[in-house]
């Protein structure tokens, strides 16, 4: 740390808690570590492949869009001027788009002034949180283990969650309404649950169909909103539809959030949130619930940029509004890399190592169980020594847990690295199990600061 | 409100408390009277003036950026790609850039790595409170009136605020040390104060030199940080260089926030802070303030988008890193209107009419002192009957005052309209002074839902 000019001492200790929470240091932690070791071959970061995406095209997607303006809503060189340059509709200019495009591809009929487009599916679970929970008796449900995303935005907001175990099917129904009912016991409100249905981050697992309809009766049951999480959802390993609870939902118990990040690119940092829940106010007004994450939309980021909605929406817009199809090379990609990841496995990790992993329908990720602690010092080890990076699952246990559990990705490897990067693996696991058994604990390493 | 699909019945009363804020509504209120009454003449938004901007040069912009990343940086096109595709660095990848600009522009000599680029300012504003606020104990000061941008972040945050009156040169910090030893008075601790010295949103009021060298010093001994706003700096109606309170600062007590919304453009949506105090933590170590603001913005926004980034950057690099003389042309706009503005003012405001306005030394914003309560209904009957819009003042007190005060910018209008728009709110204030004169005061009138 080099500093130039004045540098005042703050404490710490005087800040807000969340900037001492494992769960918020672990994403920093993680993006670090894949800078150090940039040699290492990657099995960490949730970060889509690069390969398929031409970013020589962007002014394409930019015209593709100014032409959408023009021809189909019949807006003035000025008026595409305005739209690209000023301040904007709060809620977002490409809910049209996104309604027609979630349609064609998820079934979702939402009215687009429902939608709420947002800098990344990351804000969209910092708006939904923050109009939904108000105070400290509303109580977040969550998977455990959970994406670090929504437990951090919870943590900034100051808002407790309870874990909810998931098994190989996903979260039970039946546990939720369990917790749900120890949340009320003591006081406090279950106000909603956060859930990926499919290919879950950080497990892989997915919640069959039958079971999906049970979690809407009990959220029902039991007044919470579901929260759901789809940025995976196109990349099953077949071509069976799995349905999303908000296609399943009758009742409005389904805020839904959606991302861009990996059926269109990350950098550009949009996502949306269907919200056609009614608010009911007082006064006997109704308003949408979009309408409300709107509101505080404009306290936290004021617009999602244009240029960003402007790419987006021409992506959209040259592809007929049919994102699944438009991703065809993409789900193809990440279909054949997890099968060849889990074909590898099969063949560099010996029975006898003991190790386990799981088969997931689809998506970027799967757990391996390990007989070692699978902590940032093992992976700062890992990378250091045989050049190979994966996640510690303990990351994403909000109490505890996966302290034996490694998380692999498949999304990031180039293709052609992938039987290096699981030699490397295999070679890592037997040094470390070797070690454990050798008495050489992790836990005596000292920590990595 | 159209629906389709389901719809759940939410209870307003059971979502946050800052949905039901009157301070978090107003923004959204204007902007929605703006679209209402799309020809009438309006002097209510802060947004910058379109008629300087070219929004084809965009991919001219986006080009100037990879060309500085190639030349400059060294970077391949591989690499080129993968920095505006993929998730990056979490303070942003401008940051050389911006901290060139600052220091050619302002003399704000800052290290790279103490930069964070934001979702524009307000994104700033919420990171810096969320890191400096750990819990109800402590207290941000705000000037009254006060930009709503601010007491909206703090109120998403449960943040408590206190006004410090502002006086025709800015709050007096002798008054700020008293504000700051009430609050310790009662227990708690005054942790920051939120200022904008140059041409501030509402007052359009600046604070002289030694009144700037007055505040860092008792901020310094008041214990306060100091988050100085200057979305307006550059439109100063004379060539007088203003020291930033950054600037001045010679022991860190300022952190400051800054934008492009009005010196590049609005929809870009990109801000930036400047924050290189020292963090200490209970291990010893030390880091910046910056890291700690972008631990907090991975759970909010993951990233500024790099489209956004990049067409700023091209501005930048395109440019030398010399915002202010890049804006010459946009400089001299704002200060032709605004003198425009004040000229038509005294040529359409006839004494009698007990209205008085102050002059301010540059910015977007006057304030004008009416006989008649200027607040929501007054302005809908402005913008219906005389199609000419404001802002009522009364949205920018945290704890009520303004109601005979409104708001008028000069920098959406076109300098044409002007004279017209003069005369229409001449029109208005007649009426609305006659009619309160005549005893039908508008507090009698149903407020506008």
């Amino acid at each position: 740390m080099t500093g130039v000019g004045p540098a005042r001492t703050l404490v710490s200790t005087e800040l807000h808690g969340s900037l001492d929470d494992p769960l918020l240091s672990s994403m920093m932690f993680l993006n670090e570590i894949t800078s150090r070791f940039p040699d290492a071959i990657s099995f960490a970061p949730g970060r889509p492949y690069e390969g398929l995406f031409d970013t020589d095209r962007i002014p394409e997607y930019l015209a593709a869009y100014t032409d959408h303006l023009a021809t189909e809503r019949g807006m003035s060189a000025a008026e595409i001027g305005t739209a690209l340059f000023q301040y904007g509709r709060t809620n977002g200019q490409i809910h049209d788009l996104i309604a027609r495009t979630v349609a064609n591809d998820e079934g979702m009929l939402v009215a687009p002034e429902a939608i709420v487009v947002t800098v990344g599916a990351q804000e969209g679970m910092v708006l939904t949180l923050r109009a939904l929970f108000a105070g400290p008796r509303d109580v977040l449900l969550v998977s455990s283990p959970c994406y670090v995303g929504i437990t951090g935005a919870a943590r900034l907001l100051d808002i407790e969650i309870v874990p909810v175990p998931e098994g190989e099917s996903g979260i039970d129904p039946e546990t939720v309404a369990e917790v749900a009912a120890m949340v009320r016991a003591r006081g406090q409100r279950p106000r909603a649950l956060y859930v990926v249905p499919d290919f879950a981050n950080p497990s892989g697992v997915s919640m069959p169909v039958p079971r999906r309809h049970h979690l809407l009766r009990v959220a029902a049951d039991e007044d919470l909103v579901v929260i759901e999480d789809n940025p995976y959802g196109f990349f099953a390993r077949d071509d069976e539809l799995r349905p999303t609870l908000r296609s399943l939902d009758t009742d409005g118990t389904v805020v839904y959030l959606g991302s861009f990040a990996k059926t269109c690119f990350p950098g550009a940092r949009v996502g949306y949130v269907l919200a056609d829940q009614r608010v009911v106010h007082p006064d006997g007004s109704v308003t949408l619930l979009a309408d409300q994450l709107a509101k505080i939309k404009s306290m936290l980021t004021v617009n999602t940029s244009s240029l960003s909605q402007a790419v987006i929406g021409g992506i959209l817009a040259a592809n007929g509004c049919r994102l699944r199809d438009a991703n065809q090379d993409t789900i193809r990609f990440y279909r054949e890399n997890m099968e060849r990841l889990l074909s590898l496995l099969r063949h560099h990790l010996s029975p006898g190592l003991g190790v386990a992993w799981n088969t997931p329908g689809g998506g970027f990720f799967l757990v391996l169980d390990v007989p070692f602690v699978a902590d940032e010092a093992a992976l700062v080890r890992s990378a250091r020594d045989h050049g190979v990076l994966w996640t510690p699952m303990s990351s994403f246990y909000p109490d505890g847990g996966g302290t034996h559990q490694l998380r692999l990705s498949c999304s990031y490897v180039e293709p052609d690295r992938l039987d290096e990067g699981v030699r490397r693996l295999a070679a890592f696991i037997t040094e470390a199990t070797e070690a454990t058994e050798a008495g050489a604990t992790n836990v005596q390493l000292t920590r990595l600061a």
